[in-house]
């Protein structure tokens, strides 16, 4: 496997392997001999090694950045080399900072009965299985999972994404020379760049992985979990999501355009390959729905095609694209694959509510690239009867003016059990680090509502045991 | 089906019946109506339920505790009636204080960002499966997983288990007192007694129904996390665990007979019955293990026939012991079943270090009742490696003196990682109600280490989603 530059489609660098059951099962045995270590060094060691893994990344950062660019053909500036990076050593530092405050270990005492509750590490390493769309602050090496499964003390073995392997060779590079400077055991980090998906399997099956930690597509995910689950193994799972922004009439009415203006350029940042991504629009009244379609069809028709970042997101969203269209919802620009490399114009296209409840799971599946639908519903009734048939979501925003209060109750009433996060009126791009983050939701988005990838110190207990120490000496 | 003493193996009191499959399913309909009730109430109204409850079952305090008597043969004076009576209205009481302070919700805030985390209810209802062996604290009406799903605001069915049918209805009439007195709707709380397999999977896959509470055997505890993985739906599930003691030489040496002593009293409270029994006791060195085996089997002789809570779990018990004896370990006392009633004699059993790796599966298996299995092992070295290769368990005890302090630190590093308890000395079976418990462990003890079920705001956690409301107004 080689890396593939998306603006192009052209190869380029080194050749990397695939690795063998072998090699994969040799990483799982080696993780174990870190998981002491990790688990009793002073908490300040492994902090030390973060902070300078982040400092040797900035020390880095141009060049990382062109790297990541030149696979993923996302916007250089601000996008990889300022938002995304300092997004990526942040979490890095965040994590540094939940292992010297212990935080993330949520002790509770019981003197009188002589006992401590704390979280531990999972006796095991968490296998990070990195994003696409993400390069630097999700990626398996140097992203959010990996700094929860360090938080929380345990060894990683990370899976390079192949859409970005050398911007993830790069990372972990200088992961092992922080690891080293710190006095980390060599098995604490690992990385494979490719496996047969039974190679995969067996790897999650080894004594060594305790964990998996994936971001990626509903497909995939669903896969892990069905492994996970019978391995009886915690899996955080981040799959998939539409992120339902919901209209209701009043503001629809009065805010058409600004409206279709923040959905179309909410929906296109990154190329419209965020999971997210808010990819569908629910407009109430039909009239302002059609305001709506005009506006937001002006600025797609205006908007440059996107390069998105690998073949395989194009040939999903092409195939997505091409169901819809048989199914009878109405494309209104774009649609098609553009030249050279991955490029795809900006896609919408409108369905009315009767066909959206009929084709409910092809207007709610996720679709990474600029792609937008927008089902117009003829009053609030309609629109809140959307929101009580949707599946888990990561988030959702409600738009409303204060002519729309009854509605707006009414949505948040029922969106408070279906999303991770809800807004108003914010688009659902911007994911906080934060504490107060939720990035999350009912399955199917993730596998778990309980849990957020995004925010420490309780991101990092996705990765952790709960320990009673009881009249322990 | 009837309740059945197990004294006598006879049938008493009224006939309760099956339900079906419509039942079942309008029970997950009638749910729906509870959620927004639920999640909106002033957390004093659902506080008022809780504590009026409690008061209801303290004025019936007498009656309960006999009937749960008849009905599982559990010493009336002080364990029904006192400790465990204490343990379910403390834990009722403890819950009214979760809603009170909202502790549960583990609220964070970003004010910069204008975000705020805090976990809700899960829009659906908790079904809480009771296990026979605690029908007052772990009662699927009034317990431990019914008490952290009412703190999170959810509504609950619960399925009452067949042991003690009676008084789980009779629970149930305080349960529904109360409720009707805090003006809860009457949906809040539902109950059944018995369902086809089939029926109860159904049910699990109603929108109503929203998580899952077990405590049970492994076998249907593997069944229905099978079931709520499919579906997505939390299961917090405990279903086996052995608990086992390791005795270090020292202490093995200088202490035979107090520990033997200790452990025998342990394994038989309850009639061997505790989910925290434990179950096997590895001893290193050979001489003081034949002597704490001497020391044992005297008081296993010496102790009555213990009358179990049914007749499965005689079965159970029984087929436990002819497949320990079948695979050739070496029965020391005790074995059979006795009368009147559902009667088995104190047993104990022991194996070698060579045997027990052998058939390590069958000795670390879960059989409720007065079985005990001594593992005599050569030395520390045998002893940690038993540690090693261990399956998740609740809970596990080391006995060490000063001069074991080298195994101790070994096994303490093995067994953080293997149990959700670890104790020093003291015996497995007291199980505290304190923030600082943890009543989990890793697979297959439990479905998932990260959580309590006992333990409060902690164990209300596995009963809720989290939402971050981000730039709400």
């Amino acid at each position: 496997m080689r890396a593939i530059n998306p603006a192009n489609g052209k190869s380029f660098g080194p050749e990397f392997f695939c690795s063998t059951r072998a090699q994969l099962e040799a990483m799982g045995e080696s993780a174990i001999d870190a998981v002491d270590f990790l688990a009793d060094a002073p908490g300040a060691q492994i902090a030390g090694f973060l902070d300078d893994y982040a400092v040797r990344l900035e020390g880095d950062r141009a060049q990382l950045s062109v790297l990541a660019h030149e696979e993923t053909a996302l916007a250089l500036v601000p996008r990889l080399s300022e938002v995304e990076f300092n997004r990526m050593t942040f979490q890095l530092r965040e994590a540094a900072n939940c292992l010297r405050d212990e935080s993330w270990r949520e002790i509770a005492r019981d003197e009188k009965n002589n006992m401590r509750a704390t979280l531990v590490p999972l006796g095991g390493a968490v296998l990070c299985v990195g994003p696409s769309n993400f390069p630097l602050a999700f990626n398996g090496i140097s992203g959010g999972d990996f700094c929860a499964a360090i938080a929380a003390r345990n060894p990683v073995i990370a899976k390079a994404h192949p859409g970005h392997p050398n911007t993830s060779a790069r990372l972990f590079a200088h992961a092992c020379a922080a690891r080293d400077g710190a006095r980390l055991p060599a098995a604490a980090l690992q990385m494979f760049y490719e496996c047969a998906p039974d190679d995969g399997v067996a790897l999650l099956g080894h004594a060594g992985v305790a964990a998996l930690g994936f971001t990626g597509s509903r497909a995939s995910g669903m896969r892990l979990k069905a492994v996970c689950d019978g391995l009886g193994k915690p899996a955080s799972l981040e799959m998939s999501s539409v992120n339902p922004v919901f209209v209701a009439s009043g503001a629809a009415e009065a805010r058409a355009q600004t409206i279709a203006e923040s959905w179309v350029s909410s929906l296109l940042l990154g190329g419209g390959q965020f999971c997210t991504k808010p990819g569908v629009l629910l407009v109430s009244g039909l009239k302002a729905a059609d305001r709506v379609c005009a506006r937001a069809a002006e600025l797609m028709r205006a908007a440059p095609s996107v390069v998105l970042l690998t073949d395989a997101v194009r040939a999903h969203l092409a195939g997505s694209i091409e169901d819809l269209r048989r199914a009878g919802v109405h494309p209104i620009c774009g649609g098609r694959e553009t030249s050279p490399g991955f490029r795809f114009e900006p896609t919408l296209m409108s369905v009315d509510a009767a066909q959206a409840r009929e084709l409910r799971a092809l207007v709610m599946a996720e679709a990474f690239g600029p792609l937008g639908v927008i089902v117009c519903v003829e009053d609030d009734a309609q629109l809140v009867d959307f929101a009580r048939a949707l599946d888990g979501q990561l988030a959702s925003t409600i738009i409303s003016d204060p002519s729309d209060s009854a509605t707006r109750a009414k949505l948040m009433g029922i969106l408070r059990f279906k999303a991770g996060r809800i807004l108003d009126e914010a688009m659902p791009t911007g994911v906080a680090v934060s504490p107060a983050m939720v990035h999350g939701g009912p399955f199917p988005a993730t596998g778990d509502a309980r849990f957020t990838a995004v925010g420490l110190p309780s991101a990092a207990k996705r990765f952790s045991k709960a320990l009673c120490l009881d009249r322990v000496r």
